[in-house]
């Protein structure tokens, strides 16, 4: 790639864009992770995250991506030929039944239109139609990445309380923690999975279970195989602050950091960033003309904005031209949405004038690739910035 | 400082943002400067940093501010009671011309208005008057960092010669070094004084002095003491690659990353990319309806951009406003401009996306700061940078 | 912990001193993972990994610490209730056989000291006698971290061929990758298990499989459920450079430094390397009238050398003074060599000085913690080097 | 240059192996430097330095080599005619000798043996025979880099005050501060001159004056002209935080990480390591039947051992030898010593285990260059650390 000028903007949905902080306390030599400054080092995160997760409960730390937590959160759970209650809701709720089908689980995966969430009364239905209690768990994507919706999961506690039923709640937060309000305890969650590349602003390759007092009496039973996946095994040396084979060190280094971080600024206040550049972006949007995805203002996602493409005219054809003139990285429309919406993250480490420079780049973008819009996105996001800045002011 | 999400807009005109790849270049052991690693080093960055000096002749690299390779070009050519002639184009001639004095140089000091670069025509007449040839130097800055205006130095040349007069040429290019079209040799400039944290895109800590075979031959005969800026004492270890005395070395690192970074964009694109984010900032300053400091459409810097309050509002306030809510850092006004214009830079490692982000935040800025101004100075640099963009496209 | 002047020696066998030119590449913003710069990266470091394992054919690369590598090489090729045999060559034998079981793996583990590799000759015994094939595979630790034995793995292969049996050949190369002669193809391995945190320099968090087409072809019929191990998933958009599920980027790059730096130095160089510290080292033991801990010269290793301790003599007990007094952290004894031996790894970025460092580290730790020896443990060492340099610098 | 596995070993007596808690630091972006978060970071390390030095008063921080300091500490004290007393203790204070004679000064330079360090005796015998006063300072290298020579500073004050004499006490401690013992308040020194890249830890980049009143009332009336280096311009804007011209940022970031590090280990601590490192040196040294410099044992460095070649011998041979074969730079003979000394560097972030790796290296190239000498000069430095760390953990 030839030299481009002045720094990228990775505004895909995560892996987010990792801050300086965080790289530099990677940035160190690897330790020894059977010694007594790892021992500190590993209990300062095994504690640190719990918070973060909103629970006071065991999470599991793996050296892996997300989809390995998502196979975690099975293994140690479901036996084959179980069944599980599953919505699509999107292409990360189908990756995920797929997953679970690898693993002998039975999906009753309800049809969605791709721009809503799950939706609490069918929850509530299914489960009542389930006398014999045939279905151990309802699995929920808390934020759909592929599409922008985030689903009422307080909501979908209710249901399952509603109805009486024993299921298991697994919840897939990995594009929402440590970005949308999310409380594993308080919401009754079983095994809330998420990975380290988007709110939590590291790079990729560490994920996480954390895992309800239910969740690990099921792991006891269940009948999967498993072994680098074990709950069991990592809660053993956890307790002392290692783990049972080489962890990813330096990884753990930038998840101190990033803790340290999010604590700095305060969850609320980190929440409150991402409803507040959503909303700036969906005003953006309405003021080009074009459609946010998501189709329920109570599911509007905080970590990112997929918008829909006007009929006729290509997403990625739009991200190429962005990409090439502009230096940015958008998401791309995924499965059945492929070419037919972009998405704009606004997650992670960002502010104010860096989720403008964004949506410059996407309104400039629309022209350059002759997509028909309204001028007007940018100045509609300054316009509800400066006005929520200035009631945030003068609530100070 | 509490901990604030996302990165810092640092939009002063300098030092500017160090991008990634100088940092991490400079992220190493510091080595034997007196061994032969080093002595690759040396050459390379002795050799490197010609072509953006425009010059085939030496370059003497300093470890010190800018303000240090001003006091070189002085000490290594002039002596006291030598007349020189100045303009008072700004600030930072102003503080020149005090370092001058303070090694007993008299100066002809002409006034001005920080609105307009050297006059050319001044400079002829001056020097035809001086028939005894008694002002031994001009001195100019070539980009008036403290009011973004750009002296035309060949003018200024072709007006040494016009008045046939010996005058050496001493020309600071601290701030358009490696942002705006230079050239040592073409241009006969004696001595060229720079420094690393503005277009060269380093750190502060490196200075520099690209001088001329007149230059040199001044300094063998001149009556300045001088030890730690002798041009002698350098060049002759310069000659093999080494330092009289312990280099930086690691800002040298950086240095040869930084010139490298320069050479891959190539210098043409480099000033063409300033020049586009230059006027793209005064077509947003005009849709403010502000005004533009710099009075002389020919002499509009490249580097930053000075913008005049309206009467009765404080720049401070302004800037004070914009770094509390937006995080980004703007220039002050300096000497007889202060509280009177802001200065935003567009120097360096940057791109169009940033460009936006930072005008954006102006923009906000102005209404949260209760300055008078209207909308659409954004959207009026979108415009630009599309249509620059499109034109640019087609032309490949 | 307090701050301790200088740098910590790490010479445990495992995660290695981190060289700074592989942190540095690290430590840089994470880019898409689906998009063109991300493209040319996957294909760099799917390609350039390969002549380090010694083959042409593919190479997985999982975010993942070495553990997950044994995984995914069992439920991959194998199935619930398939034979393998194993040998007990010291603790991750074990670990690997213990791993295989959970997934319904009978193992064949015939006994062992502990001080030898795997013995050819039962190899092909036990291989002879299966007239059935009920064995499905060979599973072999090429070098035990555990004992600092290096496995024949060619005679295996031998063996193997000579019994006239279709196992599969499994070969944990976790210590020895990038530090003692290892070739895939040639040897004719099945499937070679690496991770990132020892001759490849990284810091934990990326593991590997390099599989043959004979394991490919196993892989398609094997009755294992997987998802995030399946080869087949990543081979798919491996074949353009991209990943089923999002990468650890970060390590990737990192990857392809320390690829870059082996290459650069050359893999018999760095083999060469090694064996010859590792000769040092053992001399330095003989010298303190210590035994190694390998009892078979053929086998010794060249990643690290285990120390057995005089009777009556805690080696964690050793170690912790080295720790305290000299901060170097030593491996400890594992599994029933608790206590019994120390390890010293000399793999990875490391030299003579370095290495000598280490032994006096040791020296002076055996007089610190009372354990009785002879002095000259260091000089022997020294006049090794020496010699061996000279020898080298003869053959120049 | 080729690739080399392992860490070179800079072991030359500065610039020192900066630690990675010191270049992370550095490794972050540049930020306003007339901004409140600059300001902050001012403070600190403005006051921060203050303990190293010894000093409750004012301490000046250049963006320059020690040089530049040593040329400020003339620059504002003195005036050309001004006779000043100094002693030949070696190749740096030769070499401030000759940058003070193009000052203007007068030097009464006393020849010396370069193998002692100033003769208190003869300082007071100086003075009293400067009955009008005409000697206006004193000027002393504390530690001298090119011979390993401490000079007795304090004995040297004595001598001053016993001959009643006037004149300022100007110190270099270049190479020993923040390494040798040192206090600029109760010693009377008048202008302390230190570099950034020895005991600090630090890359080279910044140099500093510490100040007595009496040196600042000096200042007020001397008559030499300066501009970079003057202190009253640096004094008032320091008061708040501030710097006159662009401070060297990125080094403050890390001269901040130094000083806590130093104040971590406590003064009295780094001390006593490099005392103790300096012992070992030196014993290791007469192991090999060669000879230390330094003639006089009360007046050892602690920073670096300067070590006599055999006759016939050439010392650069030898540093070549070991630079090629072990990856070690150790320091050539300056001046007059040229060929005839090399000096070992055993000052900054250093511990036990590199030295004795630096001493090994040292030991086999005396041997592969054929330079005469006995074994066992590793073994008595081994049993001196070992002893001394004895006496040291019972006295815990």
């Amino acid at each position: 790639m030839a030299h481009r000028s002045g720094r990228h903007f990775l505004q895909i949905p995560g892996p987010t864009n990792v801050p300086d902080r965080v790289l530099r306390a990677m940035d160190r030599p690897t330790i020894d992770h059977r010694g007594p400054e790892f021992q500190t080092l590993g209990r300062e995160v095994l504690e640190g995250v719990k918070p973060v997760f909103g629970t006071a409960g065991s999470v599991i730390i793996y050296p892996a991506s997300g989809t390995g937590a998502w196979e975690a959160a099975i293994v140690n759970t479901l036996s084959p030929g179980d069944r599980v209650l599953m919505f699509e809701t999107g292409h990360f709720a189908t990756l995920w039944r797929n997953l679970a089908q690898r693993f002998g689980i039975e999906c009753v995966f309800v049809p969605g239109d791709w721009r809503h969430g799950v939706p609490p009364d069918a929850v509530e239905q299914h489960l009542r139609e389930d006398r014999d209690h045939t279905i151990k768990a309802v699995m929920v994507v808390h934020n759909e990445t592929s599409t922008g919706v985030t689903s009422r999961v307080p909501l979908v506690r209710r249901a399952i309380d509603a109805a009486g039923h024993p299921a298991l709640l697994l919840v897939d937060t990995i594009s929402s923690l440590g970005s949308i309000d999310y409380r594993h305890d308080e919401w009754g969650v079983d095994v809330t999975v998420a990975g380290s590349q988007k709110g939590l602003m590291l790079p990729p390759g560490l994920s996480f279970n954390a895992i309800s007092d239910k969740a690990l009496a099921a792991s006891k039973t269940n009948r999967l195989p498993r072994s680098y996946w074990d709950w069991e095994d990592m809660l053993k040396p956890n307790a002392t602050g290692f783990f049972p084979y080489t962890p990813a060190t330096n990884l753990l280094y930038g998840l101190k950091e990033a803790v340290a971080m999010l604590m700095e600024e305060g969850l609320e206040n980190v929440f409150a960033r991402h409803d507040r550049h959503a909303e700036a972006t969906r005003r953006a949007v309405r003021g080009w003309g074009l459609e946010v995805l998501c189709a329920e203002p109570a599911e509007y996602s905080g970590s990112l904005t997929a918008v829909m493409m006007p009929d006729g005219h290509d997403a990625d054809a739009l991200r190429r031209v962005i990409l090439e003139r502009f230096d940015m990285s958008l998401g791309a429309g995924l499965g059945r949405l492929a070419g037919k919406v972009f998405r704009i993250g606004h997650l992670g480490d960002f502010n104010d004038l860096a989720l403008l420079g964004t949506l410059t780049g996407v309104e400039m973008g629309l022209s350059a690739a002759g997509v028909p819009h309204r001028k007007g996105g940018v100045e509609a996001a300054m316009a509800y910035l400066e006005a929520g800045d200035a009631k945030q002011m003068a609530a100070d």
